[in-house]
């Protein structure tokens, strides 16, 4: 029942975001992605990108902690839109990691689905 | 020039991904992120992300960190598909952080959409 | 002068910790050091320490940066007492690290030692 | 009985350390957590600790951090020089988030020695 009703505002949330299309680019994730894969083998001088994939994987993991650390510290001083951005740092950077191994974000959020398909089948089951 | 082979590039890899739509929901993180905010104040005994929004701030920060560490182990692995299920889980509790703070993926990707085009006009004018 | 004033304060800092000595056991370190390396290849089943060494490296390391961030948390709670006691932990968790890779605590505090050396040499010079 | 072992050899590997004593500083953390207190509210320009402390709570965090991040890189690395280097950053920077709480090195020994007397305690009372 807490779920039925879990699921509706869930719902009703989500197409009230899709009405909202204009604003957001569900694209965005997918399109920054190919962009970071564009630029591995690329000028470093001329893109922070190229110049961090140069660099290699542990200058990309030291930045993916560091944003970690950054989104912490954002969420201990309670400021949302600190959080946010420092989010979004994280997220960027997880995305160049990806890049570096060859893989992108549409793996993970295929890997998302994948979860998120098993756990509902797993609730429907469990609600019986 | 070289941002223009880039941005062809990344155009056609978008434009293939676009292609392959059926296989991957593009909506599948507002709809995560829906779905963890409507869990907020439910049955922390029946859902994961309900028990640990009820553990409260520290507890997430503490996962988010983790799955950080988790991926940087993933990656000195060499393991791509271990890189993949690292990062979705770093994205998920960031995701839950985010409703922690009454925001959500939507914004995180406003967020990145912004820069981009910051950053799209900043390569136009640096081209001339 | 300032650096004057300084090294006279830490001097009696030092010299009243020396005075309470009965209470501090500098050898703690060294001889928790020793301990741990003499769980290697232990009974996994009898020692927390044998067990962790047993898990191997990745284990260690997950350790090393869950304590780091416990410190982070602690200090952002501002208990002073929970701060050292996560301290402690970190610190226990390098001295199991070193002892995997067959070092330990004696060579850390040696590497400090010759830093303060080149930094008290550096400092002498600046001041004349 | 294992335990036993452990312990002789804990304690000849100990008494050897002792030994070469002239070459260990056993003070050195004791004296470089008053030296670190000594710079609280020095001259930032002057001293990169008087600088950090300066910089406030979260610039430390972020270095305490990066270190175990830098620790960690090393130690997938396998260059143990390297690990000891970092791990002596790692303690370092803690130190200087001690004193930033006004405790020192001394707290952090006492615990752990607190810790080694109740697990010793442990230890006997289990092996009867």
């Amino acid at each position: 029942m807490a779920n039925k009703t879990a699921n509706k505002v869930a719902n009703s949330v989500s197409n009230e975001m899709a009405k909202s299309g204009p604003n957001i680019d569900k694209d965005i994730l997918l399109r920054l992605g190919a962009t970071i894969a564009a630029r591995k083998g690329g000028d470093a001088a001329g893109s922070y990108v190229a110049g961090l994939l140069a660099r290699g994987e542990d200058a990309i993991l030291r930045k993916v902690l560091e944003e970690a650390a950054e989104t912490l510290l954002a969420s201990k001083e309670g400021d949302k839109l600190h959080v946010i951005r420092e989010t979004a740092d994280l997220w960027f950077h997880t995305l160049v990691l990806l890049a570096w191994h060859g893989v992108g974000p549409e793996d993970v959020l295929a890997e998302l689905q994948r979860r998120q398909g098993v756990s509902g089948v797993v609730e429907k089951a469990s609600r019986k």
